[in-house]
């Protein structure tokens, strides 16, 4: 196996192209241009076959899968992206793999506007590290230590969609309407980074972060960086139709609280600008939701439905499918 | 497993800390300035066990060698190094294995001036993938395609240490001289990217490259790039006293051209220039020498020996050291 020759082959025809960047895959590095008065926001992910996706899965979504966990970092942090850089490590060369694997990098490169730069290819058992890099104004970087008790807490689009599609993935679930698996195991395999949410919301949100463990466990970080505690509303949360015809509103509680891989964004606002939040959002076509509000109780998530307060034992989201499970999967797309 | 956990215990006392890290490991991205006038240099390396090196290897080698390699290519672009981010692939928890590691990383970014500014840490098999990013003026940055017919070939230090380095590694060979095979695998587990070289080329050299693949296949990827050809002198191979004394000259030679994992800067140098390259690397501590000059002959490389032709099968380089091998290995430092 010849690592230039198969970058040669398949990621040098993934053609979407930047003006800011002076060299790109085929030198040693890649030499980039940041824009003046921004700063660089880098992050990085890897996606492990038999940990976060079925080696059976389809390439093309364990592509798209990859970079959007990565764009959901930057938009979390209100960043812009920019680059992305892909080590792959393949047990073998499988050109029909390749493809749709490079399909997949192709589409999400030209849909978001961004360069893939470099990259690595080894031999080595199936996974995926993506380091995407990205522009921020220093000064409107959203971090997760910005909230203040008293913001309002919200969340983007719907929640638990993944975790329940998860689970339809690995029991074998069947549901009644396949177009609610259909759509479940769509926001499981090809989540939507909230690319264009994140940068709008750089001048209304104090802290912001991207739900990718579970509301609770990534609303935790928010109130350990801020030292907050956050009161949620059980009955506020965003439950999709899919959810909400599939599972009783207590399971779907549970997996809006604790199902992960959402990469919706959490994102805490001020009293002041509780108002903007909706203009801000306006041209980003995805739904915001009011869920809670933080208050001084260092680190404490306060749960109530209907003004009640409601008993939950959070288990924790795993994102690890048993490695021996060899589940036939379907590529919702 | 609790990546964050893990991540907090071992990977937040990597402690060097830069100005230019505006936000650092703990939030969803890192924030970093990139000085006026720089472009940004990012490269990115995967090291698979029982590929690039031994399950057993001392993991505070493994942590060095991924730096040295992503370091490298840095250097071999002329940039300076200023922060990496790192994903480690762990079949389980080995605390003493972590501590060892991060002590690698510790050493190595105190070292070389860089920060570690993120991560993530997932459950698979043993894999370690670093993402560096450096600085570099555009209009000084070191590429492969900048070589030109009638530029003078030069490397740094000394070549087919870490090839022959291997070889006694997978054979388990014994060089009656102790000393000679604490040196080569020395070379092999602690390479040493040439980071000042490399920034003090900016201005003499036409062409640069690292040798990763051997100083054939590496040459000729300058050759690619530049549209030329190679004349290489065998006799002018700087050969370290531990490989003249450990095998025959012929076979010194094959090591030399052909061993990978050297990490020594290949680069081409004017006419004009070539006085001023000793000036340019006299502060770097390290040895430089002429082994040949480029001509028109598109892709060709001419190999001589006391100015007749030599011939030389390349067989290439092969990482690969087969995954059965449980070859017991000491720490040579």
């Amino acid at each position: 196996m010849k690592e230039f020759s198969l970058i040669d082959t398949y990621f040098k025809s993934v053609k979407y192209k930047r003006k800011d960047v002076l060299i790109g895959i085929g030198d040693d590095c890649a030499i980039t241009q940041i824009p003046p008065g921004q700063a660089l926001a880098t992050t990085t992910d890897t996606l492990v076959s038999g940990v976060h996706f079925l080696a059976d899965a389809p390439p093309r979504a364990i592509a798209q899968k990859a970079i959007a966990v990565n764009l959901s970092d930057l938009a979390a942090m209100g960043a812009e992206p920019a680059w992305i850089s892909l080590s792959l490590t393949l047990p073998a060369i499988d050109e029909t793999w390749l493809e749709e694997f490079s399909r997949g990098i192709q589409e999400s490169t030209e849909y978001y506007s961004i360069e893939l730069i470099g990259g690595d290819t080894v031999q080595g058992p199936l996974a995926i590290t993506i380091t995407a890099q990205g522009f921020v104004a220093p000064e409107q970087a959203l971090t997760r230590s910005g909230a203040k008790p008293g913001d309002f807490l919200y969340v983007t689009g719907t929640l638990g969609d993944a975790g329940l599609g998860l689970d339809l993935l690995l029991n074998n679930i069947e549901l009644p309407d396949p177009e609610h698996s259909g759509f479940l195991l769509k926001r499981l395999y090809y989540p939507t980074p909230r690319v264009f949410a994140g940068t709008s919301l750089r001048r209304v949100a104090n802290a912001c972060i991207d739900i990718s463990d579970g509301l609770v466990a990534d609303l935790k970080h928010i109130l350990h960086a801020s030292q907050c505690g956050a009161m949620l509303q059980l009955d506020k949360l965003p439950l999709s139709e899919a959810m909400v015809q599939s599972v009783d509103i207590h399971n779907a509680y549970r997996y809006a609280l604790s199902g992960g891989d959402d990469y919706e964004l959490l994102f805490s606002v001020s009293e002041e600008h509780k108002n903007s939040v909706d203009r801000a959002l306006a041209c980003c076509n995805v739904p915001v939701t009011c869920i809670g509000q933080l208050n001084g109780m260092s680190g404490k998530v306060n749960l109530r439905l209907h003004n009640q307060p409601y008993d939950f034992i959070d288990t924790g989201y795993e994102h690890f499918a048993p490695s021996s499970l060899l589940a036939t999967t379907k590529d919702p797309q």
